[in-house]
């Protein structure tokens, strides 16, 4: 009997080294590295991230060699893991995979960053440990399938094992030890869409429990602490109680040729990923027509079917959070600032009446040929009407940021230092000293301390 | 409109005191503490538990208020709810509510007793924690219906909520705070009973991160941190990913008539619930008919469908801890042993040929009555076939437990007594101390120390 498509992935991911991992793989894995560390330091302030900080000081050490990014204390693993993870996700600005529809980074870095700092590791560990992460998350999330979407928060659920697949690899566990932390993490996977209506903070409790209950499944599988070996496909496993189409091929599909981590897409817009594709066909129909805000009378988004699950419940959002998951809101932005970064949103998604106008004259429907090739390809369509009677199409294949259109290493400079100024959270001298470690990762000696701790008296104000 | 169900609950939770319970049911939870909290000491040096004490450890404060019982460390609440939690569900001793098919202790007092702790509260706040954390938890497992308990261990994933409402209570929230810990507590709720099949260590890290994640849940909340009003009911909350029978009238069955606490069952039996009416029914059948064990060719257990998802994976246990989920083997230690207890599971479970040969001859069918009457009502039925071709019948409606079949205050103290022998885990002069302190709970000024602190040496040697 072949071994089962789980058995499978954890050979794969017990047995691959760095070498295997083509160059252009292992750089992009530096670019996701970049891109996650400053959108964890763009957390800093936000007020669900604050109260996960003061859980963390009543609950965790008050030492430790795992760094907090937000208020550089450092301390055990898992609290680490916790507060980066849920920070990393607060500003919508994190990584993405298309096809899984899972946010690796903010899962896989926050706990592969923790365990690589508690023991000691280098910089080729943690790359090879993220690949890890990303690889197993992406593959598992295309496993559970749209209908475990359409309920869970994938990032949430799948996220947990993708995090306990990252650290298994840095404990250099074999394929055994792989099946076992899948166990344990799986029957921890938990996250729930309904949040969205409340504009609640759960999606940032989604990310940072799955990247410290991850770490925590890898920590006791290296232990012996054992799960269960079909977690995925069992017949009381993850898919028979929260999917209905998953399909085993995709847990194996491509392994070791196919590098899915290459595959994953940098937001450029700071909203919910699936605004943007609609967001980059009106700026392209805009720009192609010369067309001015005020001439819009109406734009229908014709989207996939996973945007109306989670866009469609926000229909007047009141914070800014939930903002960016409003698809009305998004395409008021670049409508009238040209643009839906973190500043435009600071500034104008609640405090601009022109956009809340805006928002009033923008549906979703949802479009065969999108939803047909989602979730691999992510079209952008757009109808608008004119105030003289126009009506105009606007289309996008490939997003800003895919694969195919990505960001370049100059961008996500750019990006990353508009994220360490946000909330100032690294000053010009920290963030450029970050990006010159990242560049270099693959040879850097330690992952250690990548911003200076707090001032001791800093610290104890914190801890109040 | 009328306010929503969940909205009901929470109201109800947040407003009772302990002067409207009836006083039969504050002595009843007394007596569930005391059989939780013998549980625990009973969990000391399985293999599972050291396992997450190491994790403990290594993750945790080496400091704090708050106990845990096997080791007799204090560290913070989350890794004492965390470990108590596990330690009181591994040796299958714990009580069970049937209508949930919930093990409420297990997750409830390991949180509300580490945050009580932490705080400083007394006996009487602990007891109508307590209260508040079986009467959410048991409502909302009734709501969640049979279709869950199919692929999800209601303990681990309505256990989440449970132990956020005992912690909720105790820190006095409001309606708006019992919501909001529900919201955060429901979107981490995890557990699946996929690891029967392998004997895995997952049952006791679901009770683990349920009272863990409960308290977080409700700690939160206290904070301001928000979660979704309807995780319970909402179009993307619990019921519609995690079940397909779900009944909301149950969330507000008899809210300050009913107290659901009452009702839960001790267990007489050290195994799984499901196989406790059979086993009475065979001992009730023996004893009439002076039947001898060798004498018995054939027991057809006519069981609920329930019990034949949980224990028909179970064909030949490997660990003492899986045959607690073998029908067989309990049905074998009852006949030739007289019980199934403690003692009877280590010594003989797996190393009494006789056993073994009797778990050869035991089937279990689904029987119509049975499953009908159940969850509200565990029917015991048996066929046994003779070897001189006799065909007897053996029948409990009332298990051995059950609130109309319940174990007297002198055969709880005598099980408090065994429990704590089991390992060691206390001398008789410390069990006898808890026993005394317990009965008048009440009054107690201090929840603190129930074992004395474990010396100095000794915790650093746990350390490692």
């Amino acid at each position: 009997m072949p071994p089962s498509p789980t058995r499978q992935l954890c050979e794969f991911l017990a047995e691959f080294r760095l070498s295997d991992v083509p160059t252009p793989v292992v750089e992009r894995t530096k670019d996701l590295f970049l891109d996650w560390i400053a959108s964890a330091i763009a957390g800093k302030d936000a007020p669900a991230i604050t109260k996960l900080q003061s859980f963390a000081s009543a609950m965790g050490p008050a030492e430790g060699r795992a760094e907090v990014l937000v208020d550089r204390r450092r301390t055990s693993p898992w609290f680490a893991a916790l507060v980066n993870g849920a920070a990393s996700h607060v500003v919508e600005q994190d990584d993405v995979h298309n096809g899984s529809v899972l946010h690796p980074g903010a899962v896989v870095f926050p706990a592969v960053l923790a365990a690589a700092q508690q023991e000691g590791h280098d910089g080729a560990a943690l790359l090879t440990a993220a690949i890890a992460g990303y690889e197993a998350g992406i593959r598992i999330g295309e496993y559970m399938g749209r209908s475990h979407y359409r309920v869970f928060h994938t990032t949430g659920t799948v996220g947990t094992l993708a995090a306990a697949a990252g650290v298994a690899k840095l404990y250099g566990l074999d394929a055994d030890g792989f099946n076992q932390a899948f166990g344990s993490a799986g029957t921890q996977a938990a996250g729930l869409w309904e949040f969205l209506r409340d504009a609640a903070d759960s999606k940032q409790l989604h990310t940072a429990k799955a990247a410290a209950n991850g770490l925590m499944a890898a920590w006791l599988a290296r232990e012996g602490f054992t799960g269960a070996r079909r977690i995925l496909e069992g017949d009381q496993g993850m898919a028979a109680g929260m999917s209905s189409d998953a399909d085993p091929a995709r847990l194996t599909d491509g392994l070791g040729s196919r590098w899915a981590t290459a595959e994953t897409s940098f937001k450029f817009f700071a909203s919910c990923r699936h605004t943007h594709p609609a967001a980059d066909a009106l700026k392209a129909l805009m720009q192609r027509e010369e067309l001015a805000p005020q001439r819009i009378a109406r734009v229908v988004a014709h989207v996939h079917q996973g945007a109306i699950d989670v866009l469609g419940p926000v229909v007047n959002p009141k914070t800014i959070h939930q903002a960016k998951f409003s698809m009305g809101t998004v395409l008021g932005l670049v409508a009238w600032h040209g643009h839906a970064g973190l500043l435009e949103f600071e500034t104008h998604a609640l405090g601009d009446p022109r956009v809340a106008a805006f928002r009033e004259r923008v549906t979703m429907v949802r479009d065969d040929e999108v939803d047909t090739a989602y979730p691999r390809q992510w079209i952008g369509r757009v109808t608008v009407e004119t105030d003289d009677g126009r009506t105009l199409h606007g289309r996008v294949d490939v997003p800003k940021g895919d694969p195919g259109n990505t960001l370049s290493r100059d961008e996500l400079e750019a990006k990353a230092g508009q994220l360490a100024a946000f909330r100032q959270g690294a000053d010009e001298t920290e963030i450029r000293r970050i990006i010159a470690r990242v560049w270099a990762l693959e040879q850097a000696d330690s992952v250690a301390d990548w911003l200076p701790p707090a001032a001791r008296s800093e610290q104890n104000r914190q801890q109040r």
